[in-house]
């Protein structure tokens, strides 16, 4: 069915099951060959990108419908998912609907509740639905042409994202269960876009008090076998809750 | 008028000039006499206190909401909100509005988005509206009663800001504009509910570099006069925006 058709139907329908007026549009990071890539979908006959996003359900909340959205995009549950922003500038939707009546569910305006989650690329299976005809990773340097205010809702969350490597643990859901400290630091650095001291680093990461040290290294490879490292699950959930050991 | 009276009445207006199913919750954070101290207003005939809220014009975005919702109460201006969380349980009211039809406004769910925002105590003049018979500061150690899951609201939000306290900067507008290195830590050891170390406050604070030393100091007392401090605003909206100075 082309895409106008289905919008018309599933507007029907959206009146009577979702909130009106509300959105939620879904940031997911994932990490793969040492580059930081978002999940993004493709409008249907269309050159417009949009984060995987979706309505919110008259009988959820705002966290049931998140993981909702994303598991049916994904297949992934149980993601670390953070919300951290309302999107509610009144001309978000930049006339995308605008050929379409005026009662079509997605011309009203929405506010939009921006969470942003942290994936193991390797769990994820991208699944298509029936307005997009892609659905894929993208290199957070080679972002596609963003629908409505995506864009803005990517950039925000990326920002916070950033912010939060100061407070909360990061790593688990991106990383290989055993790791090396250059790897870990190598997230860091891709994720702030930045070189970071390799001294510093490892000092500050220690002090943290999140990671195990095994009795094993890396093999293979010309220089020293470097140390493998696994994250200590209970410590590193305390850390998620109530911030890192670095607070007053 | 009587309270249930009010409420018909309003919900009639409401349906026509609000975004439905969204509120905004306002926890108002002030500083007074060593205290820390919320803003709370109570519910007309009733033992029911509120966190000071509204809802969202069909013609403003969420800030704008917040901005006049708190204006109407406080009659401050430019004041610093920080949106921290939506809160969306299926069961929010708690019952309040039972007694009312079910096409009451205020009788529908609400999603509703919590700000917080530090003020001067000295700029707020307290204001009353229709549905309330009273308006005043509480406290933290000492809350009343609250409607709805509005404790819970204030519990999230007095969270998010000792949080933010190892990240954000603090005091510009809750402390005069001159004040002692024992004073600011005052106010951190009131948020955090704790006792800090002196010397390692003093260091930690400098090393944020948010902080011009006077050449004065506060005369009066039996000990020696302590410097005066005030905030270096430049630097101290440059670490609201960006973070301190403590990151990778």
């Amino acid at each position: 069915m082309e895409f106008n058709k289905i919008i018309e139907e599933k507007s029907a329908k959206a009146w009577d099951i979702y909130i009106p007026n509300l959105s939620v549009d879904c940031v997911v990071f994932g990490f793969h060959d040492v580059t930081l890539k978002v999940l993004v979908t493709r409008l249907k006959d269309k050159d417009l990108w949009a984060l995987p996003g979706g309505y919110v359900l008259k009988t959820e909340n705002l966290m049931e419908a998140a993981n909702r959205i994303l598991y049916s995009r994904t297949g992934a549950e149980n993601i670390y998912l953070q919300e951290f922003k309302v999107f509610s500038e009144l001309n978000r939707s930049g006339g995308v609907f605008d050929e379409f009546p005026d009662t079509l569910w997605n011309k009203q305006r929405f506010l939009s509740v921006g969470f942003y989650a942290l994936v193991d690329f390797h769990q994820v299976n991208l699944v298509m639905d029936d307005i997009s005809d892609a659905c894929e990773w993208k290199s957070i340097e080679e972002l596609p042409n963003f629908m409505m205010d995506h864009r803005s809702i990517f950039d925000k969350a990326l920002i916070t994202l950033r912010k939060q490597l100061n407070h909360k643990p990061i790593g688990y859901n991106l990383l290989p269960e055993k790791f090396t400290m250059p790897e870990l630091q190598k997230l860091y650095e891709i994720i702030l876009a930045k070189k970071l001291n390799r001294g510093n680093f490892y000092r500050k990461m220690l002090r943290y008090d999140i990671l195990i040290k095994l009795d094993e290294s890396r093999k293979g490879g010309a220089h020293k076998a470097p140390d493998l490292y696994q994250f200590d699950i209970e410590k590193y959930e305390k850390a998620l809750k109530e911030g890192l050991n670095n607070g007053w």
